[in-house]
């Protein structure tokens, strides 16, 4: 995991909820191990299943508070009432051991990144056609109809800020999607300021005379 | 070879010799129907198998000193007494039709594209060590030690003006150098100025509530 010197790359990578964002970065990871992902720390009640510091962090309205008021987070956002927040330090301690970090947060938690780590990546996926965004989100079953209204609307909000992002992915095909987002990731890697510090040896010895 | 809307990008990519660019173009551009790379126009005399507008546009030196008083060349070298140059008008065209543009120059040239493209993506290549670049360039033949010496200080040279590309790419094993130059392309592509052309309608449909 830990790489020859350098620093990792943050990528913020947003999307409208029905875009295929999770099982995109799902993907990445297990194709890419130079890539981790941040576990989120949240005030929601744990669900079946979940596990605390796998799923996220399950901490107390105080205890989030806190970590609010020292500075810790991020980004946070009040969700209907939940927290939820990036921790800085294993973000930033991750970032010096050379490892590219995945950070998978809406539009107003990629504006608070920006500020912060103003040399972030920002990646932002959306589906191939509105009618096919409209499907997955009416079509998960029997929710109430004020719930899907409320979903379409999030999702509209969401992509009005897509040209905030550095990139933009379309998923249409899933395989295609997933080597876009691979290239970018080996893209930034390749970046002068990145490589010079890799291979700094390397272009010296290239440049001086034998 | 037309793209939707948008305009391709411009590709420099120079290296020292040895580092195996020339392979890795021809390979880039066999893999990516995408991409096109630039004939030059050049004054040296048509060697034995070349073809005139395959290999170069074989002109004359009047033709081209003409050509350089019209302000014709992106770029433009005299080389030991004979003249190679890049054509501004067959470059331009072709991103204009949203195919991109691959130029094989040197670091002189890379810095004039530079100052009349400011939006081109120049990419650096390098052998994995002094050493090998050093094996590859003595071990051509029989060419007297001047010679030699000669492409030893022009390599260094080359070297010496590798921070001043966007990205570097080290060509240690073929097929990874060569993964990494398709994903720089690829990466391009994906940029939200790029895709906000492209995918206008989509971005609008997404956001506009149905």
């Amino acid at each position: 995991m830990k790489q020859a010197g350098g620093q990792g790359t943050l990528f913020v990578i947003s999307a409208p909820s029905g875009a295929g964002k999770t099982s995109l970065v799902s993907e990445m990871l297990r194709q890419d191990s130079r890539l981790g992902v941040s576990v989120s720390h949240t005030t929601r009640p744990m669900r079946d299943g979940e596990q605390d510091g796998v799923n996220y962090h399950f901490i107390s309205r105080d205890e989030f508070e806190a970590m609010i008021a020292r500075g810790d987070f991020l980004e946070h956002a009040d969700v209907f009432g939940n927290y939820y927040g990036t921790s800085q330090v294993w973000v930033r301690e991750t970032l010096a051991t050379g490892q590219d970090v995945i950070l998978e947060i809406d539009w107003q938690g990629a504006e608070q990144v920006r500020r912060l780590v103003p040399e972030c990546v920002s990646i932002f996926i959306v589906p191939p056609s509105a009618e096919i965004l409209r499907q997955r989100l009416v079509g998960r079953g029997t929710d109430a109809p004020e719930v899907i209204e409320r979903r379409l609307s999030e999702a509209e909000e969401e992509c009005r800020h897509a040209v905030e992002f550095d990139y933009l992915v379309v998923n249409d095909d899933f395989a295609v999607a997933l080597a876009d987002l691979l290239a970018i990731v080996r893209s930034q890697r390749l970046k002068m300021a990145t490589q010079q510090v890799r291979h700094g040896e390397l272009l010296r010895d290239l440049s001086a005379h034998g």
